[in-house]
């Protein structure tokens, strides 16, 4: 026997949006899903989903899932963990007969990772109404484009549009993820309820000194960028520390020109700033730059900021938390609040419908690594929780629009 | 007309050695020394020495010069002042007529910076006879051996032992060279004094942490061994500074992975401290690997320290520093003595005789560089300086051998 066939490599977890692997995973997860209950469709963007009819046919639904592709050399839990949730909690309420005042659907988004195309949650932005027609014509590494990749995959011409859900059709969505992140796991908890999905900015610094020989340039007439980039990164991590949902990271530096035997005429470094609000992040990045002005001009250097991206945040939706809190409490584990610095498909479903997410501990926070790891009693409390949730929306719900307001 | 044939490139001065344009160098810096009154010749290993013979004929000889080659797109005045500076002093001494109670050579050599094959100074090695015989099989990035090049441009064998002088056969040499540095410039002073070239040691320092999501990982669980090397870069600045020669330089940094989005799980940085002698070199080094290994340990990080290049200082000779302190206070200049944090050809003229460096005031320490300058005014000073010293010399002169003692 050899490996099974959902990655493309026999030695690692590799599976790419529209590759022969996602098909394969998807035609196993259909399989799972009839013998949950479910009726099963492939929509025009590539999502499975899975419905579960409720009390009435037709009903709207509650939609609960994640997303089935991987990043290359990835874990077994980031994504497909969520899509099982949703199948094992529809198929307990099948063995036991029961039908809701809404339908359940549970969705297998194609591409949160953007591993394949230069792009990422092409999928759950075309379930969301928001997709963007440019992104069709986007080429993999081999030079196949978005558009010829859909139809070939989902059979049918090019167009994501249809796959568009109509916003009274869903009445919320739930997306039930590994944390990424070791927040949970230092305070003992399986679960976390997710406030927000951060704020991003990311910029990129540049301090410029004077370039010299190390040997022959006495430390006093020095303007040298490099003690001044390390102050800045004091910095950075001063100011964003203690903050809960704050983080300030500096993950690339270089020093030009990097001679062993030359001080640096300049210094870029980059610098990703997250928060749980737009004015908390903006906040912390406004001492930031003040705190480089003041460095910069005390060392007699010129400073230069560039910014590249600007996120805001994407709140889940109030209602929503306040039932998952509910529903931990429920079933007997504490309802950390805590917001998701990492994107999630959730972010974008909430331009359809309320939306929230259940964060699950994972093992020291890892993940797009094989080591990533979830204890599987962790992953059953997640099960008993959404089922929990799932019960205080149907005793809650009238008419499903209010539902999250 | 086209450019003067003494550089490879029209648009900037490149001539390195062997090349034809250090030939074409040679053959009109000979023209300057006959017409100063030396005797000339190319020895065996490239190095053309013009001689002015003293009062009796074969006398030993004080020997004064710098090196003819340059780096790729250089300055007009590393390593060829101090030739022309010996070249003007025995046309000033040939035009009154006088004859000192020692010979007096002008040497050029031929490879003080290695911007050809991978290794500098091998022409003074074969001079002050310890040459690496093993030297001779290094290739160009061409594929040309040195000892090709060698035996094709003296017309010889390719042996530079025979260029070995005997001890007895050279007094003292004596390098002017500009300072490279910033130091005279901004004490106002046109020439320095050298004291030693400095020991110096290189090393490579990795600090390794724990790398993360950077949204998802807040800052009290991280272990980011980035903010460690900031201490580090700025405990180097501080430990070195204040101290007379003592220099701290991190010229090369970089974070592992690299992502915008990734807390780093390793950073790497090059450090390079020189001083005037070991000791204190090896005591900065010493606070320095204490700090490193107390910053690693409060942060939970794995430090590793290796050592690439270990120089010890090359003291210049102390009764050639007095003499030349003493000509330069009889020319009116105040004698700054200062170390050499770069090293030159009078650190392997130690190794034949008593050695001393003249530096002259350059331009912003600007080196290496096409913007490298030093003024007229001030390479005239030196010339005086240098007549001084020689007459110090003369006055002095009882049996060579005592020369320096």
């Amino acid at each position: 026997m050899g490996a099974p066939p959902y990655s493309e490599r026999d030695d690692q977890l590799t599976r790419r949006f529209l590759s022969e692997q996602h098909e394969a995973a998807l035609e196993t997860l259909s399989l799972w899903m009839r013998e949950a209950g479910m009726a099963v469709r492939v929509d025009d963007a590539a999502n499975l989903i899975g419905r579960y009819e409720g009390e009435a046919a037709g009903a709207p639904a509650l939609m609960i899932g994640s997303h089935i592709d991987t990043v290359r050399n990835a874990g077994r839990y980031d994504g497909a963990l969520g899509v099982m949730l949703g199948v094992d909690c529809v198929e307990a309420l099948a063995a036991s007969g029961r039908r809701l005042p809404f339908a359940l659907e549970v969705i297998a988004f194609g591409d949160e990772e953007g591993s394949r195309f230069p792009a990422a949650m092409n999928c759950s932005r075309a379930v969301a109404g928001i997709a963007d027609p440019a992104a069709l014509r986007l080429s993999d590494s081999e030079g196949v484009s978005l558009a010829d990749a859909l139809a070939d995959f989902v059979r049918a011409r090019a167009d994501v549009r249809p796959a568009a859900r109509a916003p009274g059709d869903v009445i919320a969505f739930l997306e039930a993820h590994i944390e990424q992140g070791p927040v949970l796991e230092a305070e003992g908890l399986p679960l976390g309820v997710v406030t927000a999905i951060a704020a991003q900015k990311r910029l990129m610094v540049r301090l410029v000194g004077r370039a010299g020989h190390a040997g022959t340039t006495p430390m006093h007439l020095r303007r040298d960028p490099g003690p001044a980039a390390a102050e800045a990164i004091l910095a950075v991590e001063r100011i964003c520390g203690g903050r809960e949902g704050l983080v300030g990271t500096v993950g690339r530096i270089t020093a030009f020109p990097g001679g062993f035997n030359v001080i640096p005429g300049a210094v870029e470094f980059s610098l990703d700033v997250r928060a749980p609000c737009s004015a908390m992040r903006d906040a912390a990045l406004a001492r930031i730059t003040a705190e480089l002005a003041a460095i910069s001009d005390r060392r007699g250097l010129t400073l230069e900021v560039e910014l590249l991206q600007d996120l805001a945040e994407s709140p889940c939706d109030p209602g929503l938390i306040g039932r998952l809190e509910t529903a931990l409490e429920r079933i007997g584990v504490a309802p950390r609040r805590l917001p998701s610095g990492a994107a999630h498909d959730a972010m974008i479903m909430t331009a359809l419908c309320p939306s929230a997410m259940l964060f699950i501990r994972c093992k020291g926070g890892i993940s797009h690594n094989p080591a990533e790891a979830v204890d599987p009693a962790d992953a059953a409390v997640a099960a008993r929780a959404t089922l929990a949730f799932i019960d205080l929306l149907a005793q809650a719900h009238v008419p499903a629009v209010e539902v999250g307001a």
